[in-house]
């Protein structure tokens, strides 16, 4: 059985009569929909918390290396702007900035146009947004069973019926097994993938698997959230075309500022069809009225102005060369019964540990002993998905320099052997 | 009646059997969730792109008087900031934003804690996230006949029981009328009010209507959310406190510096009690991860250093004589059978007309023949309401001068004589 199904309604669905204060609860916890009542912050949103000590090495962080960002062309863009005060108004989305995004996407190989990109709030709002234009609730919404924790969080409110689909550490999502699943008669009204340098496993998906999937959706009548924030940053040459590239009716792309420019821009997009554009401004509007005036002008000015071959060029022999200094160190130092991805580019390597592992565990003794810190793989699961196998982490390598992440990698694997002998021997291990 | 209800939820919320495109339809306008189906941007919206000529002055829009920010100042923090990459990063809200925001709250007398701020991305975030967290699907939220055209996209998704309640041009929301539909029976989940210099109404709550509200959150187990985007911007003294100074349980208090310091910050916040704002932020996170920490880092230090006191007096008297200068042409100039608010703050004049006019085709016609924009009441209604009257506009003060202000409302003035003789007369008017 490779393929689940989890649904998020449960008993606390139903919202009990008007009650009042509950003895022993916050003040007007009873107040809350019954969506959020059993809710807490993820796994993830936890652990950033804590791991941000500072004799923790963080291999755990998804942050961009924000230190070979061009602050001071932008710095430069802001304060030529400010010298008019309707840079700071109210106003609609600049027309230079959908230019310049439209003109990234035809660089990916999308034929775009402006009216069809939606500026959002980050690609995080381009997901809340699409989520809410396309699920209603208790609809089947397709998924990895590993992914980005944004897009449950996203998804959490509509409470939807998820089909949890495996992946493979080569190429990514199973797309033969999300077609059983359909012709088994399962009828998601989205399928949500990441094509590019996945986030949390760092695959991107093969040329066929596209096709594959963009022939499903039209026969099958779903839509496809195809969400992109690595696809500029291939350190291998350039990924394959987006699947927005083989179907532009069907496909939603999402892109981000964030991982090329900055994350404090808060600046993304999605590229929709055009007759949709409105609608789906409609649900932006309501999260939070526009983007800000000032950043869409300056990041406009800043694409026009900036040598951006040579900076995403920059960004991409950086991430390699960490990238393939800690795939050297994991192949050198893990012990047997280990396996990992080997990204083209992103952030991210996902390593499957021996299967009586279980990463939150290994994470609190990593911490403890060893300094390290990575994802155990919890937390890019379903909560409700109690079958998600708990032997694998998410390492990071955008952040730390070669040689430091060596050193990192070196200890978070010194740290597993250790777990290991201990298990064999019936040491300290539990 | 002055009491009415509506429910959001039509024949469009039974999704249709899985069908596939519909001829003449747009792509995937058959895959969009059943309540953004029926749905257009709102009349506010569209009003907002017409009016944008160059040969119209404008009493429509919603904005500030942005010429008097200090765009200097928040120039020299984003310079500042900028020379640390760490400023461009993710990052958790700025405990220093959170300090500066609770000495505001002080200033009006809410006793405040920096634990019990959420920072949202301005504050029509607060709003969808309040409305999120605390409203299911089919619940019933109260709110005025004509208000801030935001609140009810952020309820749109949720497809709310809408109870509305009257106003008065003299202080607002009929509380006396909020108590007898809850004699009879309604149990709202959420009363929304805008207590001070309201949107579109311009009027403010007195005390006793304040107290009378909070006795009955209590009473009836309900919660308050309280917007309150004007409330530093009282031209006639101080406001009365707002409601979450009255009860820090059930008020949930929502403001911005999108008035105060400019709206292309993106920075609101809500103050709620502390053991929520954990779960609140995890609807916020949903919705955009995070605001700029770029932005909110400068609004910190912009707060500490800026002489604030002195930057609101300016703001103050701005409005003050711009006011005051539309409350006298209005006085002079309109004909009889008009009556208006008189705002003791804020942006905006409520103007009802005599009976048989209707706004909207006013509109048209001072758009067409006297070169002058306004908001017409049915833009601050629900579409599904359709015995809200029609004879009302809501005109802006905030951003001409007095001469500009006295030469457009005279020019609204005329419309309207030019209008009603012809009705009478039996002349062109339809």
């Amino acid at each position: 059985m490779d393929v689940e199904i989890h649904h998020h309604t449960t008993n606390a669905d139903l919202r009990p009569p008007l009650g009042g204060r509950v003895p022993g609860q916050p003040v007007m916890a009873h107040l809350l929909a019954p969506w959020l009542r059993g809710r807490e912050r993820s796994l993830l949103r936890r652990l950033v918390n804590r791991v941000a000590r500072r004799d923790v090495t963080s291999l755990a962080g998804g942050l961009p290396a924000v230190d070979l960002f061009p602050r001071d062309a932008y710095g430069e863009k802001l304060r030529e702007l400010l010298a008019d005060p309707r840079s700071v108004q109210y106003g609609p989305p600049s027309g230079d900035l959908k230019e310049q995004i439209a003109l990234l996407m035809r660089r990916r190989g999308v034929p775009c146009r402006p009216e069809e990109i939606l500026i959002t709030a980050g690609a995080q709002q381009a997901l809340q947004v699409a989520v809410a234009a396309l699920v209603a609730r208790g609809e089947c919404v397709a998924l990895e069973r590993f992914v980005y924790t944004g897009v449950r969080e996203a998804l959490a409110p509509h409470s939807p019926r998820l089909l949890t689909l495996p992946s493979s550490l080569d190429d990514g999502l199973d797309v033969e097994a999300l077609e059983r699943c359909l012709l088994a008669g399962e009828r998601p009204r989205l399928v949500y993938v990441i094509p590019d340098a996945h986030n949390p496993l760092g695959v991107s998906l093969t040329w066929e698997k596209r096709e594959r999937l963009v022939v499903l959706a039209r026969d099958y009548d779903f839509a496809i959230l195809e969400d992109d924030p690595y696809g500029l940053l291939c350190c291998d040459g350039e990924f394959e075309r987006p699947l927005a590239a083989l179907d532009s009716e069907r496909v939603i792309h999402v892109g981000t500022f964030s991982k090329i420019l900055a994350p404090a821009l808060r600046v993304g997009w999605m590229r929709l069809p055009a007759p949709l554009v409105d609608r789906f401004a409609a649900v932006k509007e309501a999260g939070d009225l526009e983007c800000s005036r000032l950043t869409m002008l300056a990041v406009g000015r800043l694409l026009a102005d900036l040598d951006f071959d040579r900076h995403l060029e920059l960004l991409r022999s950086t991430y390699r060369r960490r990238r393939d200094a800690m795939l050297e160190e994991l192949e050198d130092q893990l012990p047997d019964g280990c396996a990992f991805s080997e990204p083209a580019g992103g952030m991210f390597v996902w390593v499957e540990l021996p299967p009586d592992t279980d990463g939150e565990r290994l994470l609190e003794r990593a911490l403890a002993e060893h300094g390290v810190a990575f994802v155990p793989s919890a937390a890019f699961a379903d909560v409700h998905d109690l079958d998600a196998p708990a032997n694998a982490v998410r390492l990071s390598f955008s952040t730390l320099e070669p040689e430091s992440l060596r050193v990192a990698v070196a200890k978070f694997a010194a740290c597993l052997r250790e777990w290991r002998r201990e298990q064999t021997t019936g040491g300290r291990g539990r």
